[in-house]
């Protein structure tokens, strides 16, 4: 478990970067998302943005589609192949570059599952209890309420990094938990069978929190958010509904003005500013004002995106050809690990006991 | 939760034996062993015996070598594939028929742990909590020698049965609540998803319980079996430094005389006699007569089977070549099990909520 405090995860985020930018090449990272829906301007700019640009700097990026994950929702699972193809028209409008990255589904490499019985062995249901979620659930006395899964989630976790040894892994801060499961995981594995797993970096992401136009968590299914692939004018539809308040002048203060200060922020991440400053510029206009902004900031902000992701969807047969690619891909770097992970636990050259 | 009394289990296993009978060919039996060393007499009247006459009935066999359990074993996993070939071995002369019974590696199906995912979201950690070693463990307090893989032993087993689904499950008692979990996985599965697993039966073994030759449980790592592959001199000697007792009178009395009876019992297993009839016959013989019947039983017994055996383990090309037949067999079993699983998990035929 992390124990060090919001200063502490400052340093160590900016040396791990600084070791990132020295020698990228040596680094992969493993990041995904659960084909649940379009992805939205709350992704882009809290995770797609660094996955392109680490990849730019020269860091190998294994994207991990988690449909099997979201089989158990029928709403989602109707329309499972939309959504996933969606998915990777949105990672490459975006800019993640399928000929250097592996964009793969879940579903497609049965084998890595293997991989958790070893990893489960690894670790104890006392250290599988500790995970936040799953605490909460059982202090709730609703241990009937907590799958199987659910408990087990952070090592299915280690076994999607692992598999395919990546050394870096983004992660909100909520998520820092599971991933030091997959620490422990990788650590005690190599320890007791000889070296195979990296034992892979958190990178804490540093972006801002966006909120939806209503407010609340922006979320796929809650119609509060832009996503890439909306047109323009959904997007000002989206935007002149948004929560604001009653006092005219425009100013950002996350703390006690969130509506007005969520669409500033939004605005001025879309043109790289910082919000102060187009807070100031819009002054005493108004919510109109700010909405205008806003809605121009973003269109275009998202114009030449959208214009490649409508190539992209255009194309499903090539959508389907990069997913074939990275599967295939994906498979090969499985069964290499796999059979590497068999040579290790039975091997002759295995550390004490 | 199995709940009912021996008398309840004695009727449900006759029913189920004359449902077997009736139609054979409507049964698919999944059973199977760890490969930690040369099966012996125990195994032999506590399960081959078993599998090979309901092979002989015509219900289809599948033999799982469960070699990827045993990894985390270092003094197994060191002679892993000198133990998955002599399980081969012991099996095909204790006459299981490779043509139609498929004999294949856990490791080499990877994609049946696929199963997991869905399997581990359809239980809850209070339905694992119940399994008896697991419950063993937690009440005496070490939540922490608990692994992940202990407790989610009885949803791997499921995976292990249901992706070829089996229908019919030979137990021992033990093992019953396991078997539990997978008849729940397979009908809460089916509920939600639409028919795909059939609900297993629990076939309860009604064999006698024989102890080893000092009087303890018999195990292959203990030194007190009667390995199927011995020879009959090894076999003599173990047989000579069996525990008995000072009462010259040769009686079957298992609750007053253990290992005498057990002696007794082997041999009248080997003979297809009853136990009283064998003790009977020795009389006032004393253990050293009962000994020379029990070696000449069990060696009369066994020398159509070891001389099988012998050539078998002769032909080492012969007994992988039947394990890559298995293993690609149950691949491709496994391939349309998930196949069929993902269609009912996203298809739009399935059931309400």
């Amino acid at each position: 478990m992390q124990t060090t405090t919001p200063d502490e995860t400052d340093v160590q985020r900016r040396e791990l970067e600084e070791r990132v930018a020295a020698d990228p090449a040596a680094f992969r990272v493993l990041t995904g998302d659960r084909p649940t829906g379009p992805l939205h301007l709350g992704h882009y700019f809290g995770t797609l943005a660094n996955r392109v640009r680490l990849q730019r700097a020269g860091v190998e990026l294994f994207v991990l589609v988690a449909d099997y994950q979201v089989l158990t929702d029928r709403d989602v699972a109707d329309h499972l192949d939309e959504h996933v193809e969606g998915l990777v028209a949105d990672y490459l409008a975006a800019g993640v570059d399928p000929s250097a990255a592996t964009v793969f589904r879940h579903s497609a490499v049965p084998a890595l599952n293997q991989l958790m019985l070893p990893f489960l062995s690894l670790v104890s249901i006392a250290e599988l209890r500790r995970n936040p979620t799953v605490k909460d659930e059982i202090s709730a006395s609703r241990q009937t309420s907590v799958s199987g899964l659910m408990f087990t989630y952070p090592v299915h976790q280690a076994a999607d990094i692992l598999f395919c040894k990546a050394n870096l892994v983004p992660v909100g801060r909520d998520q820092l938990p599971h991933q030091e499961i997959t620490r422990t995981i990788a650590r005690r594995f190599n320890e007791r069978y000889g070296p195979v797993f990296p034992v892979p970096d958190a990178l804490l992401s540093d972006a801002p929190l966006l909120l939806g136009t209503d407010g609340r968590k922006m979320g796929k299914s809650r119609g509060n958010a832009v996503a890439l692939s909306a047109t323009a004018d959904e997007t000002a539809r989206l935007i002149r509904r948004a929560v604001t308040d009653d006092d005219r002048h425009i100013a950002y203060a996350p703390e006690t003005r969130p509506g007005v200060s969520n669409l500033v922020l939004i605005a001025a991440l879309c043109q790289g500013r910082d919000p102060h400053e187009v807070a100031g510029e819009i002054g005493s206009g108004g919510a109109a004002a700010l909405k205008r902004t806003v809605t121009e900031a973003v269109n275009e902000f998202l114009r030449p995106l959208r214009a490649r992701r409508a190539e992209l969807a255009a194309d499903r047969a090539y959508l389907r050809g990069v997913l074939a690619d990275g599967d295939a891909r994906a498979n090969a770097m499985a069964d290499r690990t796999l059979a590497e992970v068999r040579e290790a636990m039975s091997g002759p050259g295995r550390g004490g006991r």
